[in-house]
């Protein structure tokens, strides 16, 4: 068995006693029942997922993973390849948008290299789980093979078991995980999937990406339509969707979501590209749903069909489009939130407040 | 002139030159221009807002203020008006969700009496403002006397300022402001201000607050429209609006958002009660329109009146509708998010990343 299938077998249900018990618990805070809407239900929700009434987080991490796109030779981004690496070491830095943010949620950034073209130097946090130097252009041919997609995934569990677990002590285990990526071009494999999964229209699905004009535009959804013809992925099939028109970061997010999925950590999915990945975690694993939490919804077109496909309502709708996991740090901060007023607030009994008449 | 008509007048626009300068660093960020959308408007909103092209937050403070309404007799409420002073010392021991929340965000919390209708006991970090022991039953006759609602708002002034600018030296200046409230009954008043201002139908307008019943809900319609008949406020001025129909804490935080206008401090607006509150504000200043930020979209109906008649757009859409200033903790994260953004992202040229080709 491989280590994929080992690990979706892991997946259980959520655990109804925690959320019965956070349900009840909510029901005697001091505030009329329902009061504080999705934070109340986010809260039994990460209560099911984590098996605990009163959840607590200490170590939020956001996992961002690189990775460049063969595709974009086509023309279909508005910026270059070398922004890719460019921007991993701004990561690394702590200069980016990402590191802002996961700074102000109080979340660790793991920078991971799924598949950069370019070599990239040693950093003592920069994790290398380079697949191959970026993708093959899948408007001539599928992006990647079928080994290549699984061992990107499974890269992806192990770099989230090994943050929630780490075998050093140097750090302590991330109970609470964001997504994140960064890869030029990334947007095109995301509406290829999206199209493919949800078997819409891929005019329906493909949007500006970080802002290529009219022309850009028509010539990503003609490469888009041309690779699905080529390809022919099969929506039964998450790893030939991947293989066909995926990429490294997407197949490295998918497995980040499966494991820890498994491990009961609940997962905060970022945008487009963090939603591509969790089309292809469904795909492979039904199971892995419940476990995901939508941070926000993107400005980009195709992330209604994403969201609606895998049933998720997300918790922000600020018109963000950036990716790296800046949405899902502000929706971790959110999920915070709300198993805090679970845990913290007062009962009416405690507080010695009369109930609802 | 009064303190009121003097700190209206001391209300100046935003900053064109702070906004023209975030705007620029905005767009020399490692991102494409506009990415993260409305973290980036209102960052530069805030910049306009404080004269600073770089605003960094220090001290945020919600000011969640109580009253108690006579109109509550009239049964439009769920809860027992006792649970406003039992409210009131919940949020003084650390219990209520708005400390759970602002404890979440780092704000500290300033708990103001209004005016509750029970003695309550000197405590340290209780301001007492009281104007009277509750408002009359509206029902019956105006809410207050027209120089009642001015020493209402004048505190809301008054608060605010000593916040911004303490006299003491024990605790540092806030720097951006939520506000929020606790009053049994006063979903109620808040209702009546949105139908008197906007000339709105009641029942277009009324919802069920904490959780009445439909009986509950058609009693308060019918109160409120038997209020609106008798006391006929004149929705050209607000001052006449708040006695006739409003409450202590309405027209204190009315006087929170004119008095940290003046200043150029941000105020980020809670729901409901709050909204009713800046529509009184705003009718008595609507130089005070751009220094408001709009948490959140509450559950309660009659709250999208009140948005549009403000022309603001809510940060935030979790089905919140506690108040005591809950959504705008969560909202002040979002902006002290957004300022950091702007403050610390390194740009193309410091870390050496290509722009947009």
């Amino acid at each position: 068995m491989s280590q994929l299938d080992k690990t979706i077998g892991e997946i259980q249900s959520l655990d109804d006693d925690a959320m019965r018990a956070a349900r009840a618990r909510q029901d005697q805070l001091t505030k009329p029942q329902g009061a504080l809407g999705r934070l109340e239900a986010l809260s039994i929700q990460i209560a099911g997922i984590t098996r605990d009434a009163r959840p607590r987080f200490k170590q939020p991490a956001l996992i961002t993973m690189a990775g460049d796109h063969g595709v974009a030779r086509q023309g279909v981004s508005a910026y270059p390849a070398e922004v890719t690496p460019q921007m991993v070491f701004n990561f690394l830095r702590g200069g980016a948008a990402i590191n802002v943010l996961a700074r102000h949620v109080g979340a660790r950034v793991v920078v991971v290299d799924m598949g950069v073209a370019s070599d990239l130097p040693a950093h003592p946090e920069l994790v290398n789980c380079k697949i191959a130097k970026g993708t093959r252009d899948f408007s001539i041919g599928p992006a990647m093979t079928r080994d290549e997609a699984r061992r990107a995934v499974e890269a992806g569990i192990a770099v989230v078991t090994q943050e929630i677990a780490p075998s050093t002590g140097a750090q302590s285990g991330a109970d609470i995980i964001g997504t994140g990526d960064m890869g030029i071009g990334n947007t095109t494999p995301s509406s290829a999937i999206v199209a493919a999964i949800t078997r819409r229209a891929v005019a329906q699905v493909t949007g500006r990406g970080t802002g290529v004009d009219d022309a850009g535009l028509a010539r990503k959804i003609a490469t888009i339509e041309r690779a699905l013809a080529l390809n022919k992925p099969n929506p039964n099939d998450a790893l030939d969707v991947l293989s066909d028109v995926g990429g490294f970061e997407i197949g490295g997010l998918a497995g980040v979501m499966i494991g820890a999925a498994a491990r009961r950590v609940p997962v905060v999915i970022d945008g487009f590209i963090s939603g591509a990945a969790a089309l292809i975690a469904y795909g492979l694993a039904p199971s892995v749903q419940p476990y995901l939490i939508a941070a926000h919804r993107s400005v980009e077109i195709g992330h209604r069909a994403m969201l609606e496909h895998l049933r998720l309502e997300p918790l922000l709708d600020l018109d963000l489009r950036l990716g790296e996991g800046t949405g899902a740090a502000l929706g971790i901060s959110i999920c915070i939130a709300a198993c805090k007023i679970l845990d913290e607030m007062a009962t009416f009994g405690e507080a010695g407040v009369a109930e609802k008449g």
